[in-house]
C-alpha cells in the first residue's frame, strides 16, 4: 500500500512540517552538526561580532577641513645673497588653508626676467645647434622656454644653442644655489576637521571644545595625553611617513594624511576619536610660479620661482554605525542560506557517497501513483 | 514495519517534493502564516517599494562644478582710511570658480611691510622678555613672526618684547580697524553643475538650457518657480545654514553646500532635479596672504592681509537607478532566505516548545534501519 | 492507521533527512531541473566568472596626482599690441600641479585700472539711464562693476549709463581684441598618479620607474607601445573628448579626465594598468583675476584679466580584487537561496496547478492526530 495518501486536505492555518527520515548514520550526522556549528560561529562570530552586521552604517560623511601652518624660516643667499625671512604668507600655497596645501622647503629663483631674446638652456636637447639652420624661426623649443628666432648663438664658452624670444634670462638650475628653509622641520600643521553623518544627524570635531585661545598654540598631538589637539610637527609627519626630513626637503614630496573616523553610536560618543596616518605618496614635487612687477617705463619684469616642497593631501574617511533592524534581518537572512547548503551537502553524501546510499535513497523517496490507486487507499482506510 | 522503503530509485527527471506532516496545530500554524506575511510585506513593501530593490544603481557620477560670484562692495578706512572698492577679482580666492571658493567678508591689512628688525608682538608669549638674555639670538619665535636678534626692546610703553628680524611692522590686530564688506550679503553665487552617470551613460545639468544670455543674471533659485536657476544670494545661504550673516561675516566660517541628485531613470528625466542643502561646518575661518611690490631701489615690500570670510565647500552626491535583472534576482533571493528561517523557527516551537512536542517529534522522524530489513519490506509489499 | 509515528526520539548525532515524495511527474520535474540549471549558470557564470564573486575588493584607494604642463605660446596685440610670451608660470592656474588645473587659451585684458569714477558698461541693464534720478547714489550696480555715484553720464556717443565708483575703466568685451594662445594645442600634460590600496597594502604608479631623466620629456602616451608614459598632448585630449581645439579654445571648457585602475591581484601585477578617458563636462569656462601694482605715489593699479581656457578635472577611480574566503561564502550563500526558491515554485505548480494537484496534495501531507492515538500505534507495532 502507499503510505500516507489520506484524504488530508491542508487548511490554511494547519501547520505543516517536513517529514524526516531518522537515520542512525553517525558519520553524516557528525558532519551535519559540524557544519551547523561552523555556520553558527560564522554568523555570530564574524557577521555579528566582528563585522557588526546588526548595525546600520553611514560611510559617506560631510566634512570640512581647516589647516593652518605656523612657523618662520630664514634663507641665506637669496637675491644678491641677502637673507630672506619666510613666514606663513610666503611659504604656504595655496594660502586658503584647505585640505591640500603646499609647504615650500626649497626653491630656485630666477629674478628679473624680462621678455627679450637670449640663448636657450642647453638642457633642452631640441635647442642645441651648430648653425642657424638648426633653429627654425617661429618654432617653439620642445619643453623649452621660448620661440626660436632662427639664430644659433653661444650659450656659454662650451655650448651653443638656438636664440629664443621669451622670458630672459632663462632658468638655469646648474648655476643657481639652492637656499633651504631648514627651520621648516619645526613648523607645525594644525588640522581642524569636522565630520557630519547625515544619516544619523551626528556631528563631531577633532578639536577640543575650549575657550582658551592659547590651547592650540602650545599643545602637540598625542593619541593618549592630548587626542583633541590635532597639531603636528612637520618633522614628525615626515618621520611617520617613513622618510627623513633632511633628504625629502631638498626635492620635495607628496604626503597623504588620512583622518579615519570609526564611530560606533551604540557606545558613548567620547570613544569616537579619529586616527591620523601619514603616507609618502611620491618623492620629488615642485612647480613654477612667478611674481610680476613693472618699472617706471611700465616694462614688465617677473621673478620666476621653481618651488620645491611638501604637498599635504588631507583626506577624511568616516564610518558611523548604529543598531538597525533591517541590517540585522539581512545579516540573519544571508546566514540562514548556509544552513540550507549544509543540508544539501549532507544529503548528497548520504544518498550518493554512503555505502548504504541506495538503501537510504529508496527510503527517502516514497513513490506515489496517480489517482487510480485512490480507490485502494479508500479501502485500506475503510477496513 | 518500516514505512515507504520501496525500491523506488528516483530518475533525474522525476520531481521530488518533501513530504509534510499535517498537524492540526492552530497555534504554530498562525505563527507560521504570520511570519510568512511579515516576510512578504518586508520583501514587497521595503525591499521593492521603499528601497526599489529591483533597480540597478550608479552612485558614483562624474561631475563638474563651475561657480561664479557676482557683486561689488565698498570698504571704508582701508590704507590711510580711504575707501576701497572690492569686485569679484578682489574678493574671491581662488578665482578659478571651482567647487571650493572663499569669499572675503572682512580683513586686517598690514601694509608696507619690509624685512628688517622690530619688536615682536607681545601676544606671542614666547616673545615677552625683561632682559636681552630672554631672547636667544637666531631662534625663531614660537608661532611668531621672525627670528630673534637677541635684543629685548620696548614694544609699547607698557610691554617689552624680543626684537626680531622679519616682516616689519608685525601684524597687530588690536590696533587695526576691521572694515567690513557689508554688501557681501547681497552677492550672488551661481553654481553650475553637470553630472554624468557612466553606468547608464546619462548626463544632466542643473541649469536651464537657454540661449538667453541674461537669464542667469536676473533669476534666483526657487525649487518651484525656477528650479533650473542655481543662483543663490549669500544671505539666503547663510540663513539656510542657520546663521546670521551679520555675526558670521565678522570672523568668517565654512559652509558646506551639498547638491543631491536622485534620478529614477524608469521615470521621465524631467523629474530628476537636484536638491540643494547648506550646512555650517565651522565658525571662524581666516587665512593670511600677501601681495609683493618693489620700490625704485628694488627693495621688496608686501601688504599682508589676514582675510576673514566664508569658505563654500560644494559637494555633489548622486544616485541614478534603473530597472535591472540581477538586482531584482538578488533582492528576491535574500528575501527567500527568510522563508526558510520562518520554517526553522516554527519547527523549533512545534518540536520543542509545544506541549505535545515529543509526540510531534516522534511523528516527524521516521526511523529507518539498515538493509537487513530490506527483505521484510519485500514481503509486506508482496502480500 | 497513522504512518510512521514510531517512538523514534532523534539523538543529536543522528542524521535526519527530509522524506520526499517521488512523483513520476515529468512536467514539473523538467521545470525543476531547468531552474536548477539556470541558477547554477547564474552562480557560476555570473556571480563567479563575470562578477568575480570570490574576490575581496578595495575600491577606495589613496592616491596622489602630480600634473605638469609643458609648452610655450606667443600672443599678439596684447598691451599696446606688443607680442607676449606665455610659459608654464603664466598660463597654468593654480600652478601647484594638483588634480585640478586651468590652462589659459584666451583672455581679455583690461590694463591699468584704478579706483575712480567712470561710466558703467551698458551691458548691465541695471546701469542704463536717461537721467540722474535713474541712478541711486551709493547703490551697487546689479552684477556690475561699482557703486553708483548718482550721476547719469554718456558711455559712448549712443548710450548713457550711471556713473560708478569702482575699478576704471570698466572691462568692455566688445572693444577688446582676443589674442589666442594657439600653440596651446601642442602643449603636453603630464599626469603622474600613484595609487595605494590600503586593504591589500598594494601600491602602483602609472609612470615608468626609470632613472632616465629625459624619458618623460620625449615620450607620448600610447596604450600599447608606451603605457607607462602618461604624457598627453592637449589637442589629443580635446579630440578624445569629442571636441575641436579650434572652437573650444575660444570660450574654454571643462574636461574631466578619469584614470581607472582595475587590478586583479590574483594575476601578475604588470597586468594592472590604468585606463585614461576624457569627457567634455562643460563648454564655456572663464574667470577673472587681477595683478596689482603701484606707482611712485603708492597709487594702486591693477590689470584685470578675464581668462578663458580649459579646466582639467582629473579623478581617479580604482578597484583592487583578491581572493577572499568571506566573499566566496557570501556569494555561495545568496546563490543557494535561489535553490530554495526553485523548490518553492515547483511545489506550487505540483500542488495547485497540476491537474492531479489534489491527489499530490493529499499524499504530500500526512495527517497526524494528538496522542490519544498513541495507543493504537503501539498496537499496530506490536502485532
Amino acid at each position: 500500500m502507499d503510505a500516507g495518501c489520506a484524504q488530508a486536505q491542508p487548511a490554511l492555518l494547519d501547520y505543516k512540517t517536513e517529514k524526516y527520515l531518522l537515520t542512525k548514520n553517525r558519520k553524516v550526522g557528525v558532519i551535519y552538526r559540524f557544519l551547523h556549528l561552523a555556520i553558527l560561529c560564522y554568523i555570530i562570530g564574524w557577521v555579528f561580532l566582528a563585522k557588526k552586521g546588526y548595525q546600520d552604517t553611514d560611510s559617506d560623511p560631510h566634512f570640512s577641513i581647516i589647516t593652518k601652518l605656523k612657523g618662520v624660516s630664514i634663507t641665506k643667499n637669496f637675491r644678491n645673497s641677502q637673507e630672506k625671512i619666510w613666514d606663513v604668507a610666503d611659504f604656504v600655497k595655496p594660502s586658503q588653508g584647505e585640505n591640500v596645501l603646499f609647504l615650500v622647503t626649497n626653491f630656485i629663483a630666477t629674478t628679473g626676467q624680462v621678455q627679450r631674446t637670449c640663448a636657450e638652456n642647453p638642457v633642452n636637447s631640441d635647442a642645441r645647434c651648430s648653425e642657424n639652420l638648426d633653429c627654425v624661426a617661429g618654432e617653439p623649443v620642445v619643453n623649452g622656454n621660448g620661440i626660436k628666432t632662427g639664430k644659433c648663438v653661444m650659450f656659454n664658452h662650451t655650448q651653443s644653442t638656438c636664440e629664443i624670444y621669451g622670458w630672459c634670462p632663462v632658468e638655469n638650475e646648474s648655476l643657481l644655489r639652492k637656499p633651504r628653509l631648514n627651520e621648516a622641520e619645526n613648523f607645525t600643521l594644525f588640522i581642524k576637521n569636522v565630520v557630519h553623518f547625515s544619516k544619523f544627524n551626528f556631528s563631531r570635531a577633532n578639536t577640543l571644545d575650549t575657550s582658551d585661545e592659547t590651547y592650540f598654540k602650545n599643545c602637540r598631538y598625542n593619541p593618549v595625553s592630548s587626542p583633541y589637539c590635532p597639531v603636528f610637527q612637520i618633522q614628525e609627519i615626515i618621520t611617520q611617513a617613513g622618510q627623513s626630513f633632511e633628504e625629502l626637503s631638498v626635492m620635495g614630496g607628496v604626503v597623504a594624511a588620512r583622518i579615519e573616523w570609526k564611530c560606533d553610536l551604540d557606545r558613548p560618543a567620547a570613544e569616537c576619536l579619529p586616527q591620523y596616518s601619514f603616507r609618502l605618496q611620491d618623492t620629488k614635487n615642485n612647480f613654477r610660479t612667478a611674481t610680476y612687477y613693472w618699472d617706471q617705463e611700465r616694462k614688465e619684469y617677473r621673478d620666476l620661482f621653481k618651488l620645491y616642497g611638501f604637498r599635504f593631501d588631507i583626506s577624511v574617511t568616516g564610518e558611523a554605525r548604529k543598531f538597525g533592524v533591517v541590517p540585522t534581518a539581512v545579516s540573519l537572512g544571508t546566514g540562514c542560506a548556509f544552513l540550507g547548503a549544509a543540508t544539501f551537502l549532507c544529503d548528497l553524501i548520504l544518498l550518493y557517497l554512503d555505502k548504504k546510499a541506495s538503501f537510504y535513497r529508496s527510503c527517502k523517496y516514497e513513490e506515489v501513483k496517480p489517482p487510480k490507486n485512490q480507490q485502494t487507499i479508500q479501502e485500506t482506510r475503510n477496513e
